[in-house]
């Protein structure tokens, strides 16, 4: 499968959405703070939340909000989770009321999504207020402002979009925009990715696609070990790129279901190499594992190390925190059977072979970790089954940033 | 019951043991690394061990010789753990076996520790030329410079000991040694502590003791998350305090626990408070839960949070960090019956009740965090468990520990 990945590519290339985004008061810094997204009719819609048991009031009602289906409008603000807050659920209510209000829709249509900090009361009033001029600025052009206006400790806003030709030579879309990028962990990893696509897709199909790619995408990232309680990920497609339905999970359904991966994990990559403070992309490749289960976990496990990320900040060949990190993944591995291979782009050196040292140098070893991306293979010996997780680097800034934390 | 701790205590205050310490040249800094604890006679022994599957080569052969319940001798060394080598096992043979030709004795009653950098061999030469002084060098004033030599990290020697009497009126004394301090979490949560004691008591029951010492104390500790390849924890009992044997698990054995958790305990505050750059002790204190796995379970997993750890380091009342690792624990919580108190010597306050926000101010908060030590207790209202965990805050500086590691 190719696809065509669109410059400035997000939320508005697929056919039927429009967005916009304010400075709405939320943020004290006066950042831009609320992102609306509307499709033109109604979408079929899919979303998952974090797996934290505290969740953010306004994840219950997004929750509520998407079992249905459809939706209409992602509605998303930064700077204040609503999270353990008295009056939690009555502003997540509101937000939907005033967005489906200033939209003409039913509150129902409206998926909301929230990041900030988490206890203090989110206020309604400058979200009411900014509402009217958010629907009057709605544009097709408006998609890499929402990406900016979800931003918390981002330095970078995250949108990417893509085309794919399926089977029945119909041409279909698929845009996202995604933030970080602390309190960022497996059972689903990113804060928010909201997607779009004109693909007609039923809702049981589009949950299920969505599921599988978050599996290998988002819920692969970690940055910090910690599962916020605002995770959301949700998509609304729209139909209109007037491709044949998916309604079975024939050949359409498989491509669709693969570029949404690709777009996922494009934007995963996107947001660990944004992770806070840090220097460096790190991807953990586990291969030749007993099953898809016990890699992510060995995968997750290697990318979540403090001491793996120190070193690699480093450029530190210690590598025997990566098997040791291998070692309290918490699968029955076998320690004797793993090989441990570093690549970058300055070459590849194999540091751990059957579970001890090579005995090549570590100066060699250093030069790779010194050229950034690096790739941590790792094989297990015991099977088929792979997988890849995607983390960062930890820096002193990752502690200056969170010791000092601010809305 | 009521324990004197004795001033400057270690593993040489309990009769019957000597110890001696010595710059082995394995750090190549010139600092010392090699120590030495004789028992005069063969001592009950006990030892417990990291769960890591990865594990050093010293773990193995220790386990091996604990195995038969008694001992003479504990060798530890700092500045290379003798993990992941080619010829990691004959290393920990050796070292045994020069050991134990040292003193007169089998190799099997030598229980020796590693700790240091995984996967560059650990040379024998050294350590086989140091032994001889070492035993000569043999002292009841030896165990503070053994406290000193197993260090790497650690900036403070960790030592001990206190003196109890137990129920038949006989006076007995437990010293020992510790360190961290980096590559620490739960799961035998300390690299290595030795510990002494002149009680009489039978091999299964000092195993029981110690066991359930270790789950309140050392596996309650998280610095980092990272479960190391070599944590050992070991006991030698050489009953020359003349006190009656224990072997039913009656008063006299309830009193010589107690005193052995209350020592681990005591040295496991040292580690949390000493782990790698932190500037504070950090006390999770769990209560009210279903039972004492699940009180376990959440105050560790509030005291590995990243989040939660640069936020008491920056003074910052950013207390949603701290229900939020509640509600990623992995155990059935109900958000809505959570209160959260923080406590320090400058007063306590009541940031969360029944899982929303009681309105204190930060600035209030931040008053309290401001005044280390600080103790985040959490009820979660489910039950009448409890458990108390030992952590410390995150901050740049162990970011630069860890990025520049050198032995």
């Amino acid at each position: 499968m190719t696809y065509e990945w669109l410059p400035h590519g997000s939320v508005t290339d697929p056919k039927g959405f429009t967005a916009a985004a304010a400075a709405a008061g939320i943020k004290v810094s006066g950042a831009p703070d609320l992102a609306l997204i509307l499709c033109e009719k109604t979408a079929t819609a899919a979303a998952v939340f974090t797996k934290n048991r505290v969740e953010s009031d306004t994840v219950t009602v997004c929750r509520r909000h998407a079992a249905d289906g459809s939706a209409r409008a992602f509605i998303d603000n930064s700077g204040n989770a609503n999270c353990c807050t008295p009056d939690g659920l009555a502003v997540a209510e509101g937000i939907c009321a005033a967005t489906a209000a200033a939209l003409g829709l039913a509150p129902q249509d409206v998926l909301p999504a929230s990041t900030g900090i988490i206890g203090e009361s989110l206020p309604l009033a400058p979200i009411e207020k900014a509402l009217p001029t958010l629907v009057a600025n709605l544009s097709a052009s408006g998609g890499i402002a929402c990406a900016e206006a979800i931003m918390t400790t981002d330095t970078v806003p995250k949108h990417r979009a893509l085309t794919y030709t399926g089977p029945d030579g119909a041409t279909i879309t698929l845009g996202a925009i995604a933030k970080g990028s602390g309190m960022i962990h497996p059972n689903m990893g990113t804060m928010h990715a909201l997607i779009t696509t004109d693909a007609t897709i039923t809702a049981p199909l589009l949950k299920k696609a969505l599921c599988a790619a978050v599996d290998d995408s988002f819920n692969m990232i970690s940055i910090d070990g910690d599962t916020s309680t605002n995770d959301t990920v949700a998509i609304m497609a729209s139909g209109l790129a007037k491709a044949p339905a998916i309604a079975l999970e024939n050949e359409a359904y498989r491509a669709f279901a693969e570029a949404l991966k690709t777009l996922c994990i494009a934007l995963a990559k996107d947001i660990a190499a944004d992770g806070e403070g840090a220097s460096q992309l790190l991807i953990c490749q586990v291969l030749d594992a007993a099953s898809t289960a016990d890699a992510r976990q060995v995968a997750k496990s290697v990318i979540s190390s403090s001491l793996v990320k120190t070193a690699i900040y480093g450029g530190d060949a210690n590598w025997g925190r990566i098997i040791c990190a291998c070692g309290y993944a918490g699968v029955p591995i076998d320690p004797a059977k793993i090989d441990i291979t570093v690549k970058s782009g300055a070459g590849f050196a194999t540091v751990c072979e059957k579970g001890r040292a090579t005995g090549i140098s570590r100066r060699e070893i250093n030069y790779i970790f010194k050229q950034p991306p690096l790739t941590l293979e790792i094989k297990l010996g015991q099977g088929k089954a792979e997988a890849e997780a995607y983390g960062c680097d930890l820096t002193e800034r990752y502690v200056a940033i969170n010791a000092e934390y601010e809305v």
